[in-house]
């Protein structure tokens, strides 16, 4: 007889287990309604993930087992699938539960526990080392948790008593980085067919705090094809029907589902910022957003993103000139508002600035033409956009882009001040893609053309230009990649082909600058090296490349 | 024959390669002029620690490994005992090299992998299997990585073969917290007589970002004495001679040590902070500092710190009034200055708080009496601090302490702004003994009374004190101590007595602030658990205690 599997993607909020489960219950009854046999949440779904320090408190993980076990009284003769922290004595272990009428029938103890990039789950648990592998209505299926499939040498062996003959579940928390789609497809494909079973993989559809899963779960059959896929981005219920037959496992999808579509990178990272800030914003209990806008390029695809992730409504738009602006980038900003349709404030700052300048001026050696009255100007900007924030209760959304936070060209508490850094981790080349696949994805100039030709410029003293004092940003991103994705030297990157002298003044403005990346706000991970957790580097740091 | 061993207690800087070797030589010498047959380096005393994603880099393991073999073409006949991190084809281990004769002639691999508190060792290293005992001149020594012998259990079993007969070696680096060094001396003391041999154990004294170590390097005989004692947060080289009898090895210090002075709570915290604070500021290549002087104590405890850790020259206070700052507390802040003979400036913040005001309430729903306009006045006094360390290159110190970045009590970009946060990690009970403390040791009133006298207020409205939102800082502290240094329930302390409604209020102020927290500058850890690497809280977090 086919299994009827039902993938349930949701979006699970970090120590909301109250709200988790209640979400999870909805879904429990709509996947009886549709026939289910088996219903699967991801990883932790009754706690979210990554719960960090939290998972250090004993009443935390105690909650965890208790909702477990609440949730099991829900159950009937269908099989629920659900991730939790699991305590045991003095230690805990990442776990998920097999629930079935009305109780907890069996546990499975994640055995490959990540502890890289953004991952520090040894720190937190004990592997576990007995597979799981169990018949449900006449289908062999084996259970396993998000890394446990990530390594393929070690699952054979851990599986070689007993292999799982028909279906392979995993429970993921997979989080999203561009490229991420193909590689798990390809890795998937390959434990199908190493196992000769099919395969069906739960993900989230949401974002916690740098990180946003984007979903997609997904069936494979046994010869590594996937044959359906749930949503991008969003929620979704995933049914199939699993057919066990003599040689092969296949798979049919419950719904037509638009299996196995790619998205082109510019529309998976756009995606996976509106999610990763509409969740940031909305689970921190923020209901609007505020963003300077400068009338330049990273500002306007930060405010395009707001817009799509909260609603027009929801964002206002400030700018704040200064005698150094052109009224061209005035104009551009105003545009902009107009044609995202979101609220727009004018704030000059000229005045305080003067009188910044006045008492500073008292002390000898103030330079009111230096770089630090370049700063300041930017200061004065992020503490207006900071009191409205405190006075109306809105989120600041900061605008620089990963290439300016690596070289710290920025100022701090200037235009890093504010809550959340929509596109930190998105290199200015990107950016350029990002908008124009805004105005065509929207079939019409939301971005004003004027926006994306105009050279950019922080616009702190006259005639400024970013390239005064850095490259080009074609070469800045071939070296930032190099350096910070894919740590290599600068002697592999000058053996490239990139100019030696070019590369190595980049690498230290990279070192210097790390003081700065660990005061500014999160942002979306969308690389597959973000600057974070992700990545580790000590400020105190006089390693020369 | 007796051996003579030397413990080189240093200061080393991450990732200063060449600079590190360069100190590790001189000491070299000396121990050889002294007649010395084993000498020993701390933990990873090629390259810091911890070099965190430094490790990553291919290029970075392989300047280690170099460093190594280069170092043993300047070893003779005495023994050199140092730390490196070892590459091994993909993977790298956390090793330590015996030099002697010019050449690496063993390797040893740590055992235990720290990852929790501030360590994530299993991040980047792999455990290595094998012990290490041999003979050196007729003294049988094991060797040991710091973890290794605060694992008992194992220890035991690693070594069943092959036992640490006469002396047991254990190079560390292990940061400080209050209370550490107690916690230190009965592990040592528990190992040596668990194996029946004298430790030598090898610490390094010096600051690195949030880390301080204290230095402390002992020896102990067989019997778990602690028979000397290195100096306590400097640089020493201590040296005894190891003397295995049957039944029982003896040490005899070489030079009369101060052996096992304990230090008071407040006199090893302050000395913490100074040590801490001086390698932070000078290893990222700064001179002098800026701290904004309120009159209150966190800012006064702040500049004491900051004139015994850099010289009252390189210290700058700044006093910002505004109309809601008494005499008082301008005058106390003056006297201050005046006492640590540090430099001074006034600079008053009315005029420009009154433009702020007049551009602001262009925006209907400007209050200008309110929450917002109150953090206006601390971030109008961080950017003018921001700006004289821009144009004058001086660091500028933050002076809040633990309770208040705990609750949040402090205005993000405000007084938050700055490179490093002195007291972050000191409770507000304890800043109040500590001022005591730098009044006693100087037996004068350096901090004036009237300031610890002073109910503690921030000044920024009409008649403000703490107490208006806070409850009593013993009471606070309590609250905050149980919750984050001990993970402890709302109920748990509750239970214990404590105020329920209080305690529920306390702990959702520390929840809901872990973002401002995140956009802090780093500090001093004097703590068991400091926020920052210590303590990893999500942002997004509805966990409800």
């Amino acid at each position: 007889m086919p299994l009827k599997v039902a993938l349930a993607q949701f979006n699970a909020s970090v120590g909301d287990i109250a709200g988790n489960t209640g979400a999870m219950r909805s879904v429990m009854k709509r996947a009886r309604a549709l026939g289910a046999h088996v219903l699967v949440f991801p990883e932790m779904s009754i706690c979210g993930y990554p719960p960090e320090d939290l998972l250090l408190k004993k009443h935390f993980l105690d909650d965890n087992r208790q909702a477990v076990e609440q949730l099991a009284l829900d159950t009937g003769p269908e099989t629920v699938i659900v991730g939790f922290a699991e305590p045991d004595g003095d230690i805990s272990f990442n776990s998920l539960a097999v629930l079935q009428n009305g109780a907890v029938q069996r546990i499975y103890r994640k055995g490959r526990l990540p502890n890289y990039g953004v991952f520090d789950e040894q720190r937190y648990f004990r592997p576990g080392t007995e597979p799981l592998v169990m018949d449900i209505k006449g289908t062999t299926v084996a259970l396993t948790i998000c890394e446990d499939i990530w390594q393929l040498d070690w699952l054979g062996r851990f599986f070689k008593d007993t292999p799982p003959k028909d279906l392979l579940i995993n429970i993921s928390a997979s989080p999203f980085h561009a490229g991420k789609l193909a590689e798990r497809r390809q890795l998937f494909s390959r434990c199908a067919r190493h196992f000769d079973c099919a395969l069906a993989y739960c993900n989230f559809a949401g974002g916690q705090d740098e990180l946003v899963y984007d979903g997609r779960s997904m069936f494979l059959d046994s010869t590594g094809k996937v044959v359906c896929q749930a949503k991008a981005f969003a929620e979704d219920l995933l049914i199939a029907e699993i057919v066990p037959t003599d040689g092969a496992t296949s798979v049919k999808p419950a719904i037509a589902t638009s299996a196995a579509e790619q998205m082109q990178p510019a529309e998976e990272i756009y995606h996976a910022l509106v999610l990763g800030t509409r969740d940031y914003v909305r689970k921190n209990g923020f209901e609007k957003v505020l963003i300077g806008l400068s009338g330049g390029i990273d500002s306007a695809l930060t405010a395009a993103v707001a817009a799509d992730a909260l609603g027009s409504e929801n964002v206002v738009g400030v700018t704040m000139p200064s005698m150094f602006n052109t009224k061209e980038t005035i104009s551009d900003a105003e545009e902009l508002a107009k044609n995202l349709a979101i609220g727009f404030h004018t704030i000059p700052i000229a005045g305080v600035l003067g009188k910044f300048d006045t008492v500073l001026s008292q002390v000898d050696g103030w330079d009111s033409a230096g770089v630090a009255y370049e700063n300041l100007q930017a200061r004065i900007r992020g503490s207006i956009l900071m009191s409205l924030s405190n006075q109306f209760g809105y989120m600041v959304l900061t605008t620089g882009n990963k290439s300016e936070t690596a070289v710290g060209y920025a100022t701090l508490y200037g235009d890093t001040a504010g809550g959340f850094a929509v596109i930190k981790d998105v290199l200015k080349t990107m950016v350029y893609r990002l908008c124009r696949y805004v105005n065509e994805a929207n079939s019409r100039e939301v971005i004003p053309e004027s926006t994306i030709q105009r050279p950019p410029s922080a616009e702190l003293r006259e005639d400024q230009k970013d390239t005064d004092s850095l490259p080009d940003y074609d070469l800045l991103d071939e070296i930032l990649k190099g350096y910070i994705e894919q740590d290599k030297s600068a002697q592999q990157l000058a053996d490239e082909g990139l100019d030696a002298a070019i590369v190595s003044r980049i690498i230290q403005m990279v070192d210097r600058n790390e003081y700065k990346r660990r005061q500014s706000p999160p942002g979306v991970k969308i690389t597959p090296k973000a600057f974070g957790k992700d990545r580790r580097m000590p400020i105190t740091n006089r390693y020369k490349e």
